[in-house]
């Protein structure tokens, strides 16, 4: 009956599997805001196993499992490293599989949520499994493409790091399913892989920021880490050509949307929040019906 | 409608608020019990965020709230660091603001409280700002004395660390709004900042607890911190004369009662536990009801 | 009415009390896989108080109230250990037992549960306490044994570190109240204390485990601990030979089964997984059901 049993890849859903899944978000939004009350997961259980802490993701999962009148059992970053030293992950799964109706998995090991899934006799949602997957981050931000813009001919910027950014290789799979104009906004060292690009087709332009500027209705900015470079000075240097303030969106559509993952450290100046762009809040609140949709699949 | 949104400071609360949030303190007793079961807070969600550890306060909201049929989700102390080194508090509380419908917060820095509910969509309790304000300890103090004892003419007797305690700084000034006898007991080193006293009036006096061991109702004791002591010998002769015994309690008025924001190391020793005066651990019950009456006000 | 207010030993409990147990489990198990729902703990708060990690355990109590419409609160390790500098157990579990209506209880230390129970106003359950007792697994324990096999007429034999597991001790003497036919399969250097054999009677015999393996009903398998072992390559060569493969469970009865209080290391092989033979996995799953009849138990 449901459409899938475990999340692991966006790349295992198809476009119509997504828009079922953004629908359905849909109707959680109310219950997500605390407006109207459910108790669809009544008597369901959560586990969230965190190999490494991701505290916004694990809140936002458990947020989204009690206000569907659902509970949640956690294991930190702290404990799971403890049984991590005692036991295989196979047989953490099969145990934690013993007390909850579902497993929410957070692992430092690329393809540690799909190994989970096949030795779990519960469904298992990947959030972030290494330079792997995060599928319900994608979802997460193509509904709120969908709700503050449109996911219909989209044009859409995405800046910073597209090099290391599992988000940004997510999403960019995900939005050549609905044949989105794709600008990459990148300093040459952090650029998208060329392998990455050869795989996928879609309409992806490499491009400034300026000259792109007033064409698009998303930019979608993520954060260029400092380990990534070799010296402060050229991390300085790189970062500030690949910041967005108030003045630089005076350029842009009035219907420009401004996104991010979160956290932001400088990327996004705090000028932009006071302006109608800024939804990267609005988009973390989106993560909880996204997540609310996606739990209430797999345990109902 | 509600008489406050944010609880920030026991200085923005009238007399008449602080009545107001007793009366309704008292309602919640015998859920706080376990005695009657409730589901007022149904639906409702608690962030707790504590960015450092204070394991009693945050149980004590976290069962406030479950009694009250709401849920919880917690940020520890580990995680907040983690989190604190990405991004700004006020981006935090924001995020946080989108999963739940009120954040308690605790913080080492004095002013981070009023910061956060300037920056915060959602309610914010202030649970312990560094040197700053913890109002819901102070609530659960007046509480404590209006069940055990009486507000009305009270003479209480303030003793151990007078200078650094925020506790019993804000004690002192709540209980001014009650017209209480205040007696203050302690080592010169300890004794309660001058300029404080300046500002707010009231019948204090310096005592010796000899002298109104007989007169006062109660006794409120605070732990004398080794750390505040240049060296261990000064520091063990300080704190043995700031101690109570059962013996020392045998002048005291039947009706005395001692109170302690807890934990105690050895200032009061356990031969005062089994006598009618210990009203600690109850002291400690009394947070339930008080948070639960906060709680609702911020939430409902 | 109830049969005990606190949980601390197996030695506590008749053989009768600890049928009662078993069967008021069975009432649960459809609870406890997430089948059917529940209220019957609705409103009442268990504080979980682990001094030591063991996040196991901890789940399975969480998901055992949770699933009973209960809710729980927790003090982690980490903070436990932070409360335990500051204040002596006898006052936590005073004040824990302000907000909850029963504690389970984690401690390093033998003894430490008695001493809690002694000054709690709230039932106290052991969820072990060092050397000392862990009651819930030995009931959990005996309960697989009659679901899977049966507590009647029953051969077991016990393998692997029969010297320092306190499972094994509390199983042991649990066993003789059913008149069982214990073998004890170990290295000299792990073998059973005499001491320890003295006290209880009953059926039990040292023996190897090809002797008997076409005797047995169950076979009890324990971690041989390479902290027990002056150099590695003795604990290599002792370990090596109590472990159990596929291959060795040919001989085996049909209706043979393999049980482990997990985590496993390598002592049981993964090729006994998908045996017929193996219900360790299962057996972490009754101690939900057993959990949910203790809880209930001390709670209503």
């Amino acid at each position: 009956m449901t459409r899938f049993r475990h999340l692991i890849s966006i790349d295992d859903l198809s476009k119509d599997d997504i828009l079922y899944i953004l629908d359905k978000a849909e109707e959680f939004e109310e219950i997500a805001r605390g407006k109207t009350k459910s108790r669809t997961l009544e008597g369901k259980l959560l586990a969230n196993l965190f190999f490494e802490p991701s505290t916004r993701t694990r809140m936002s999962f458990e947020a989204a499992m009690k206000r569907l009148g659902g509970d949640v059992i956690n294991m930190t970053a702290q404990e799971a490293s403890s049984v991590a030293k005692g036991e295989t992950l196979a047989d953490t799964i099969r145990v934690v599989g013993k007390y909850a109706d579902a497993i929410v998995l957070r692992h430092p090991l690329e393809g540690a949520a799909r190994f989970a899934a096949e030795h779990s006799e519960v469904p298992v949602i990947n959030a972030g499994d290494g330079a792997g997957q995060h599928p319900t981050q994608t979802l997460l931000d193509l509904y709120t493409i969908r709700k503050e813009s449109s996911l219909d001919e989209l044009k859409i910027a995405l800046m910073g790091d597209l090099k290391y950014s599992r988000t940004v290789h997510s999403l960019i799979k995900a939005l050549t399913l609905f044949d989105a104009e794709i600008y990459l906004v990148s300093p040459p060292s952090l650029a998208l892989p060329e392998e990455f690009l050869e795989g996928i087709g879609g309409k992806i332009t490499t491009a400034e920021l300026d000259e792109i500027l007033e064409e698009i209705d998303v930019l979608y900015v993520t954060r260029i880490q400092k380990e990534r470079f070799p010296d402060e000075e050229e991390y300085r240097k790189v970062a500030g050509s690949y910041k967005v303030d108030a003045e630089t969106l005076k350029r842009a559509k009035d219907s420009l949307i401004v996104m991010h993952p979160l956290p932001r450290v400088d990327e996004i100046d705090v000028s932009v929040d006071a302006t109608k762009h800024a939804k990267y809040f609005q988009q973390a609140f989106y993560g909880v019906p996204v997540r609310m949709a996606i739990l209430s699949e797999v345990m109902l």
